[in-house]
C-alpha cells in the first residue's frame, strides 16, 4: 500500500515534470524538426546524395545534445545508420528505437500547394515531405528522449537505430544488424512509422504487409517506328505491357500469377468481426480521396483489402511520346514499376520469383520481355499480449483518454520481420500519424498536436515498460 | 516526224542542260539543305516557335533566289505557310507543289548516334530530324524549280505552298486553303512526304491511311495515394488506364471499338493479289527492326496490315513514380497518347467520336475519364490513270531505269483528302525515301543518292505533265 502510495506519487511528480519540461521546450521541439525537413534526404533519388549525408549528420548532432552516449554514424553500403545509446543500469530492460531519416521523392512538385522542403505550420499541421513519414514520427522521440534525460526519468536503457533507406527497402539494415548484433541487443523494439484511425481513436499497428517490387521492360522493334508505316504490323511494346498488366487481374479483382494466394493466411469469421469493429465510415473514405466508388477484389471489405488481402499494383509507367502535341510513334521499348503487397505467410522471394516466371511466360514472341527486382520485405503480425504492446497500451489511454485499437495496416515496414528473425526482438508500433497525412503525396503533413502527442505518450511507455518487465 | 525529231533533240538538250546543271551544284544544293536541317523546327513543342518561323523565312528566301515570284509568308492561326509562284504562260499546266518546313521531335535524344539538329553525312547518308521528312524532299523541289528556271526549261507554271504544322495535323491548312481558292488554282499537287520500296524499287504511293489522334486521362483518388495503406482498395488508375487499352484488341488483334470496321473498303481477292506482287521479304522485314515476330490483325499479312487495315496504337503512355528507384505509390492519374490509322472509306470525325463514346463507356465507376481529340486527316486513295501519275511514272522509268511499282502507304498524309475536296485537285505523291530512313525515329537520315535523284526526277515529271496535258 505504502508502495503503492509512492509509486504513485513518483508517477505523478515524474508525469508533470515530463509535461513541464515539453511545454517549456515545445517551440524548439517544433523548430528542430522543421531545421531537418528543410534537407532533402530523398534517398531514391542520388542527386540527394549529400543532403542525405547532412540530414544523418542532423540527426547524430542532435541525438548526441540529447543525452545519448557513443552516438556515431556507421556506415554502410549504402547511408549510414545513426547509432547512439544510454545505458543507465544493465538490470533495466532496453528499448531498441528505428526510425528512418530518408524521405520519399516529392513529385510531382506541381502539386504541392507549398514547397516540399520549406516546411510551413498551417491550420495547426506541419506541411512538407517527411513531416510525418518517418522525420516527424522519428524526432518525437529524440525529444521524448531528451525530455527523461533532462528531467531525469528515463526508466529504460536506450538504443537509436536511425536509418537512410527505408524508402528504397532497407537494403543494407539487415547487414547492419548482422554485423552489430551484440550492441543492438534490448528487449523490444519501438518504431513509429505508422499511423492511427484518428485523433479521438488512437490505434497501435499489430500487422503489416509484405511487399515485392519490380520494375519490368517489354521491348518491340528495335527502334522508335513510325506509327503510320509500321502501325498494325509490329507489337507495340506499350499496347502489350498494357495486356501484360490487364491480365494479372480477372474480372473479380483477383490476382492471376499461378501460385499467388498459396500462403495467405486466412482470416477466420471471428477474426473478421473483430477487425469490422473498427470505427470506419465508407462515405467519409471515399469523399477523404474524392472517390465515386471504391475498387478490389470481391468477397472483401474496403478495410479488409487494404490490410489482410495482398495486391498487385502498376506504382509508375512510361514509354513512347509524353510531351506537348501528337508524335505518331511506336515506341521501341515501354517500361513499368509494379509493387505487389503481400500478407502472411507469403514469401516476398517467392512471389517475386512466380511473378518474374509468369510475367515471361505471358510475353507474345514478339516482345522481348525483362523483370528487374527492386526490393521486398516480409509480411508480419505483433502480438498484443506482450508487456510492450500492453505498456504501449497503457501509454497511450493516459494521454487520449481512450483505450487504444489493435489494427493491421496495409503498410510495409520490411525490418519488423527482419528484427525478429536475426535479433529475436518483437516491434511495437507506436504511430502517431493518420492516413489523412498524405504521406508519400504532395502536401504530406504532420499535425503538430500528433507530434506533441508522441512526445507526452513515449516516456509513459517507457515507464509501463519498465514496470511490467 | 520532224517534229518527233524535233522533240526528242529538244528533249535530249533540255535533259542535258538540266543534268549539267545539277551536276556543277550538287554541293551547294547539299550544303543548303544542311543549313536548314540545322534550325530545330519542331512543331509539337513551343519552345521551338522561333525556330519554326526561322526556318519559314529560310525556305522564303531560298525560293525567291530559286526564281520564284511573289514569295512570302501568309500568317495562319498557327505557323505561317510560304508561298511562291511562277507563271511562265497561263495556257501551260500549272503545278502546286505542297511539303511542309516542320519537323517531328528529335526525342529519345539519347538514341541518336549525332545531334538530331547537328546533319552529319555518313555513308552516303544525311543524318539529321527532318533530312527525309520533310525538309529533304521538300528541298528536292525548290533545288529541282532552281534547276529549270535557270536552264530555262521550265515546261509547268509552278506554285509553292510550304506549310510548318504537317506534324502536329495541318491544323490550319485547310482555313489556309479556303482563303486563298483562287491563288490556288492549278492541275495538279504534287507532293514528295513519302518512300519508294528500294532505290532499285521505284514506287509511287496511290493510297494513304487517315488518322484520328486521342489524348486519354484517367483520374481515380484526388491525390497520388501511399500503395501500402490504400493499396488494393482503390482504384489504380495506371491498372484501369491499362485494362481499358487492353480490352481495345480481341485475341485476334481485331479493334473492339463498336462500328469501328463498320465502312472500312474491304479489297477484293484480285486486288489483295496484286498488291502481293510488290517485292516483301518477311525475314528482311524484321531483321531490319529486330524482331523476333510480326505481330497483327488475324487474317491479313504484313503489307496489308501497314496499308489497307486499320489500326489503334498507343503512341505514349505515362503515369505515377517514372524516377530511379522505387516509389510505392498510387497515382492519382494516368494518361495515354492514343492513334488510330484509318483507310478508306472511315471517317476521322465519326472514329474520334466512336473512340470517346467507347472509351466511356469502358470506364468503370470507380474512375473519371476524359478524351482530347488532338487531331485527324481522312484516308485517301489516288487514281494512277491520270495525266500526273502517268507523267510521274514515266519521271521514275527514265531516272531509275524501271517503271514505278504502285503501293498503298500506311501513313498519313491528312491533307491530301483536304485538296481533293476543297480544290477538287488530285495529288501525285512522289516519294524518294525509303522505309529504312528512320522518320520519326532517332538517327534519321536521307540518302544522298535519293536527295539527288528527287531533283533530277521532278523536272522530267513537269515535262511530261506538260507534253500529256
Amino acid at each position: 500500500m505504502a508502495f503503492f502510495c509512492n509509486f504513485t506519487l513518483t508517477q505523478t511528480t515524474s508525469n508533470s515534470m515530463i509535461n513541464q519540461y515539453i511545454h517549456d521546450n515545445k517551440d524548439r521541439f517544433i523548430n528542430e524538426l522543421l531545421d531537418m525537413l528543410r534537407i532533402p534526404s530523398v534517398s531514391a533519388d542520388k542527386k540527394f546524395k549529400a543532403d542525405v549525408l547532412r540530414t544523418a549528420e542532423f540527426v547524430q548532432a542532435r541525438l548526441a545534445e540529447a543525452g545519448a552516449d557513443k552516438v556515431e554514424l556507421v556506415e554502410t553500403a549504402g547511408n549510414p545508420v545513426v547509432y547512439g545509446e544510454k545505458i543507465i543500469d544493465p538490470s533495466l530492460p532496453t528499448v531498441l528505437v528505428y526510425g528512418h531519416y530518408d524521405v520519399q521523392p516529392a513529385d510531382p512538385y506541381e502539386l504541392w500547394n507549398s514547397p516540399p522542403f520549406e516546411p510551413v505550420i498551417k491550420d495547426g499541421n506541419i506541411y512538407a515531405r517527411g513531416a510525418c513519414d518517418d522525420k516527424g514520427q522519428m524526432y518525437m522521440h529524440v525529444k521524448a528522449f531528451e525530455t527523461m534525460v533532462k528531467t531525469n526519468t528515463l526508466a529504460c536503457n536506450v538504443k537509436f537505430m536511425i536509418e537512410g533507406e527505408e524508402e528504397i527497402g532497407s537494403v543494407n539494415l539487415a547487414t547492419f544488424v548482422r554485423e552489430n548484433k551484440n550492441r543492438l541487443q534490448g528487449d523490444v523494439i519501438l518504431i513509429s512509422d505508422t499511423g492511427m484511425l484518428g485523433n479521438d481513436t488512437p490505434s497501435i499497428t499489430t500487422g503489416l504487409r509484405g511487399m515485392s517490387y519490380v520494375e519490368v521492360e517489354v521491348t518491340g522493334p528495335n527502334r522508335d517506328l513510325h506509327s503510320g508505316l509500321y502501325g498494325g504490323a509490329v507489337a507495340n511494346p506499350i499496347n502489350i505491357l498494357c495486356q501484360m498488366i490487364a491480365s494479372m487481374h480477372d474480372e473479380n479483382n483477383h490476382i492471376t500469377i499461378p501460385g499467388f494466394y498459396d500462403n495467405v493466411q486466412e482470416l477466420t469469421q471471428e477474426e473478421r468481426a473483430e477487425m469490422a469493429r473498427a470505427p470506419f465510415n465508407l462515405e467519409k473514405y471515399k469523399k477523404a480521396i474524392g472517390l465515386s466508388d471504391v475498387h478490389g477484389e470481391e468477397g472483401y471489405v474496403t478495410m479488409e483489402r487494404n490490410s489482410i488481402r495482398p495486391t498487385l499494383d502498376v506504382n509508375g509507367i512510361w514509354g513512347g511520346y509524353t510531351g506537348e502535341g501528337a508524335k505518331t510513334v511506336i515506341a521501341s521499348k515501354a517500361y513499368a514499376k509494379i509493387s505487389m503487397r503481400l500478407v502472411p505467410n507469403q514469401s516476398s522471394e517467392e512471389i517475386t520469383e512466380k511473378f518474374k516466371k509468369h510475367f515471361e511466360s505471358i510475353a507474345p514472341k514478339s516482345v522481348t520481355v525483362e523483370v528487374k527486382p527492386h526490393h521486398g520485405g516480409e509480411p508480419v503480425v505483433t502480438p498484443t499480449d506482450s508487456a510492450a504492446y500492453q505498456a504501449a497500451s497503457k501509454a497511450y489511454e493516459e494521454t487520449f483518454g481512450v483505450k487504444p485499437v489493435p489494427v493491421r495496416s496495409g503498410g510495409s515496414i520490411p525490418i519488423v520481420a527482419m528484427f525478429k528473425s536475426e535479433l529475436g526482438l518483437d516491434s511495437v508500433l507506436m504511430g502517431f500519424g493518420l492516413d489523412t497525412d498524405a504521406i508519400h503525396s504532395p502536401n504530406e503533413h504532420f499535425g503538430v498536436f500528433n507530434y506533441m502527442k508522441g512526445i507526452e505518450t513515449i516516456p509513459l511507455f517507457y515507464k509501463h515498460f519498465a514496470d511490467m518487465k
